[in-house]
């Protein structure tokens, strides 16, 4: 094709690129790895939603987990099909939502707005100067679930082995949900952390395991606001960030009841909130 | 207020909220800082255009960088006024931009779409299966430039002491334009990486500054196609990420002749894309 277009090989989501290194005055042309980050169109009935930037690969689960978190859906029952346009061998990057028979996908309740904003509509605040007017009506994650310190602690080491990407290009972000009963994990990887959360979310709601009741949402980067918003329609109880949280996630995650574990490393964590379901340590 | 508002001190763009540490079996209450995330809603002459979440300060040049990236307007002198809503001692959360004398700014020439994606669609490529499209139409940057390798290589250990609320609460974004002969660099930290470039060049637009010739935008984190395209925009010739960059961020850089530096630290950095701005190493 083109001579932008790049090489691809390597794993789902990479692309090999030549650089060149500098490094204490010398020159090294390599081959480098970098994630692959291209626009997906959705569209509902044929008619644009929106456009995002993610890394190719799990786009139903992108779609579906994306929808739920804005709202547009309340669950994977209203949505009958979730199909990639164009013809075998195309990139693949439109992608359009059917409703289930019987179903309607409303998604221009609010107009023009809440496409305007997309993600950050989820938040409702459109003109609202108030943020507690916000905070007042985020729904409580009922989940009388309890977590052991051992176990919080043990979840940033465990998802490390599992950022492939992550690993061979430094450049995607991870998203994981375990569940503290020993389940198998859904882990996802992609250029965009929300995209990250949004695949597990699909993923759960594909699989029916939405409300995700005892689980926990282990993210690579920091708490956003929109993150919180996220675990909070997915009922998930626990959150838990490497780094840090902002304002907005701790508020949101305290008005919701979530537990938010921030700057989770191997051997220490922060509790932003809902700390009543950590376990006490055993004497 | 509400119980879910945390105090208001320290540093313009922290607030402090009381966490529980826990670190070897040991819980230790203690007093953190987080950045803060409010949503800003954006007017055009009183309309909504979108919604973002962001750190407040440097609003106005948050606005004005964000419609000139996505396009809306050329350049600042098409801007009369940005300005906040409300009453004093409100928390400013709604912006309203207004035309000067004689512009009209245009911000639905393409309709729903444009306004769906946001940012993404500065890309251009609703309902395009190929990428190579997009790239054919990057605007080129057109700057003769010439970076010494030491320069570049100094750029993120300059960034480091000035990114002080990321020092105090882990949760920020930096972004800065430095000039390569020695003259002030401006320098802004936001909970949204694109809000700290947007706001970058925001400033520089204000500052007559643009095209930002001769100088390096350094970004404190990975480098997406969104923050390449924003380069191209304000025609600044030198991108510098502390980190990875994705494949189609490299694919743009490479099709506007944009030097694109990635993994830059103290002792070693890659060049992606435009090495020819690179000056040879002194024998």
């Amino acid at each position: 094709m083109s001579g932008f277009r790049m090489n691809r090989a390597l794993a789902a989501g990479l692309e090999s690129v030549r650089v060149v290194r500098y490094a204490a005055g010398e020159r090294e042309p390599f081959d480098d790895r970098v994630a692959v980050e291209e626009p997906l169109e959705i569209r509902i009935a044929g008619e644009t939603f929106a456009v995002t930037m993610r890394t190719p690969g799990h786009d139903e689960e992108l779609v579906l987990g994306l929808l739920l978190s804005e709202g547009i859906v309340r669950s994977a029952a209203d949505v009958g099909g979730i199909v990639h346009c164009g013809k075998p061998g195309e990139l693949g990057n439109v992608i359009d939502v059917s409703a289930a028979p019987g179903a309607v996908i409303d998604w221009e309740p609010e107009g023009a707005v809440r496409r305007a904003t997309l993600t950050t509509s989820a938040c409702g605040v459109c003109g609202r100067r108030s943020i507690d007017d916000l905070l007042a009506r985020v729904r409580p994650v009922e989940d009388d679930a309890r977590f052991s310190q051992a176990w919080v602690q043990s979840l940033t080491a465990q998802l490390n082995p599992r950022q492939q990407n992550f690993a061979a290009s430094g450049g995607v972000h991870a998203a994981a949900l375990w569940d503290a009963a020993g389940g198998a994990a859904i882990v996802r990887e992609d250029v965009g952390r929300h995209n990250a959360v949004d695949k597990v979310v699909g993923r759960c709601a594909l699989d029916k395991g939405l409300p995700a009741r005892g689980r926990a949402l282990v993210v690579s980067g920091r708490a956003s606001f929109e993150l919180v918003q996220k675990a909070i329609v997915a009922q998930i109880p626990l959150l838990v960030s490497v780094s840090a949280p902002s304002s907005l996630a701790v508020a949101a995650a305290r008005a919701a009841r979530l537990t938010l574990v921030g700057f989770a490393r191997e051997h220490r964590f922060n509790v932003y909130s809902g700390e009543e379901r950590l376990l006490p340590t055993a004497p």
